[in-house]
């Protein structure tokens, strides 16, 4: 990995090893701009929202913001009011040595539930942190956010607008507990183009459904989930025509997309990647349903682990997902293989096919309802038994 | 296992090897009333219903039966109008033999889906299955319909009313693909119970409720579950006063538990049964949801394998089912051990002494929202490696 590659103008990163993290390592980072950036996120909808999530909603109302912290090995969740003075407490210690006010500084955490976050040790840690803070550094806070994760999760993009040349390089964490509608997953996306912040905010939302709300790892939602982004202004961008303005909202996405894909692939125990695509549906609403509801259901998961093309978990599935269907009128596929054709099956031949298809890394289930026009993806991965020993395991 | 407890008057059952299931054992079984029984039936709520779903709700509507057709090894479901035409023949080669009409002949399959049945090997078996009719039947049906089971699930329930004693013996198949609102399960209750048919649907309704729709192993749903009753009337009973018919409700609704507590504890790959309880939700509709979030929660299910008190994943699966909830009301239990309070983990010690209580192979976990009067209990079993197994290699 080049170090280099993630580089944004005005903005430095750093880690360090706070011990937090039950078995050591990187588990504290910081991402730095050096002038306030305009600021937008995207936050869990579970009801029970960890402290850092309810700090950083509370920050983020300004538009505007000067650093994340973000740590792993404690979720900061599920801990009272003590959990909220922690997290405000982590914040001030930031902006005390950054020289910004507490509230330009914005927070996330991950890791175990319920444990109260060990604020001196991110206190302690504080002046290192700062002290190593770099324009490479991306990487290395990368790292830092890993729980479960097989790999640490970068990408970029770059482009040029209103006259200047701009950058977009994003990080995430997460492989596990990810579901639809944002769950266990942070995310830190950061650029140095001008850009409004409503602006912003929009591009944001409408890349976050594209992408994280398009994936799901075993239809858990987390109290902790986190998307940011954070706009410097340092490209020294004039305003973006619209065509420029789309081509920053798709490299947006482009980024996010990556990111997300990679969590897909990191997700705990798979050993395949697998799009559900659903067309031919009623509406937008129903293709989303059919197609989570597949992407979620356990014996669709398993039978991807088993390289098994067993079409009928996937009708049944279908058949309880709520969307408008017809089953004598449906078609599956895997990739460029069709198993069945007016609602049967398409014999052995067929289901052979597929099967030599189910067993490289990524394939697709397509899914034809043949009543409409409404398509969606969802991506998701394959239930193996390192999924379960993983999460029987994870805190004892 | 006995098998003169499971006689009910009027009743005689038998069960052949018709060559349906791919490694061969019992397949088909025959369960028959010697003279017409009020009959009542709950069928699943999936879009896609396999063609005996299709064929019994039709001949059920006539209120009367004789006589219940089962298959294991093939659910004879997405198999169109060929699907179809199998299921009547094979009611139609019953009632030949039987010398009753097709119409009161009931069906029902379990097994892969997508393949067309082999009606042949069941119009072959036929006159051996009605040879072997025998009133210590029972048992050797419910081997017929297992398929991923482990063992064979009876139960039974006696009482007087009416002025005469009457039974209820039952039989069900189910160990996967069990979710709420009746998933892939198959029921059979007999009873020589003289009751209005009225009665008997009200019976059944209430009782599917609260047994078979509060069960859940991998929250997928099936396109064959069914329950069927038949009530024969051959006690003699003289019409039920109110108190005698709760009885029977009663008695129904326990034999249905018993069973549907056995698909639990069979559930794939299981090794424990796990009552969810929410108590304290604002309605029972919330409850519910909130139960069934936990109980379906793939990170609850490995955590209770690993025998680990983990209450965050329990408050994280609470907070996304949608039931109204105040994050720092709620307290959670395993069995008599409290591990949250008022929204915070009560320490090391308790979780210790949670942890012990999940070494057992029954447990209950109770979440109280602390916010009204409403409870509601949901069974689930853990989530084992065996499952994925079992499911990455149930057709291969």
């Amino acid at each position: 990995m080049e170090d280099a590659d993630y580089r944004v103008r005005g903005f430095r990163s750093w880690a360090v090893e706070a011990g937090l993290k039950k078995h050591g390592g990187l588990d504290l980072g910081l991402i730095h701009s050096e002038v306030p950036a305009a600021a937008a996120g995207v936050f869990t909808t579970n009801k029970v929202k960890a402290a850092p999530i309810l700090v950083s909603q509370e920050h983020i109302t300004s538009g505007r913001a000067r650093a994340i912290l973000a740590n792993a090995g404690n979720a900061n969740a599920c801990t009272g009011p003590r959990g909220l003075a922690d997290a405000r407490r982590s914040a001030a210690a930031i902006a005390g040595a950054l020289g910004a006010a507490p509230e330009e500084v914005l927070v996330a955490s991950t890791g175990v539930i319920g444990l109260p976050l060990d604020v001196g040790r991110i206190e302690t840690a504080v002046p290192e942190l700062v002290r190593g803070l770099s324009d490479r550094g991306l990487p290395c806070f990368a790292e830092a956010v890993m729980t479960t994760d097989r790999f640490a999760k970068l990408s970029r993009f770059e482009a040029n607008g209103g006259g200047a040349d701009y950058r977009i390089a994003g990080t995430a964490k997460g492989a596990g507990m990810i579901m639809p509608d944002m769950a266990t997953m942070l995310c830190f996306v950061l650029t140095d183009i001008a850009l409004p912040r409503v602006e912003l905010e929009k591009a944001l939302y409408r890349a976050a459904d594209l992408t994280f709300n398009r994936i799901t790892v075993d239809g858990d939602t987390s109290t902790n989930d986190t998307v940011m982004v954070l706009a410097n202004g340092l490209a020294g961008n004039r305003p973006l025509s619209p065509p420029e303005l789309e081509e920053f909202r798709e490299g947006l996405r482009s980024v996010m997309e990556s990111l997300a894909l990679m969590m897909v692939r990191d997700g705990e125990g798979a050993t395949k990647v697998v799009c559900v695509r659903v067309r031919g549906a009623l509406g937008r609403e129903d293709a989303l349903k059919a197609a989570r509801a597949v992407a979620n259901s356990a014996l669709v998961k398993t039978a991807c682990y088993g390289q098994d093309p067993n079409w009928g978990r996937i009708m049944a599935a279908v058949g309880r997902s709520g969307a408008d269907m017809a089953e004598d009128l449906v078609s599956i596929s895997v990739d460029d293989v069709m198993i069945v054709e007016a609602g049967t099956g398409k014999g052995e031949e067929a289901e052979r096919r597929a099967a030599s298809r189910m067993r490289n890394d990524r394939f697709t289930l397509t899914v034809d309802l043949h009543l409409g026009e409404a398509e969606e993806e969802v991506f998701t991965c394959d239930l193996t038994e390192d999924y379960v020993r993983i999460n029987a395991g994870y805190r004892t």
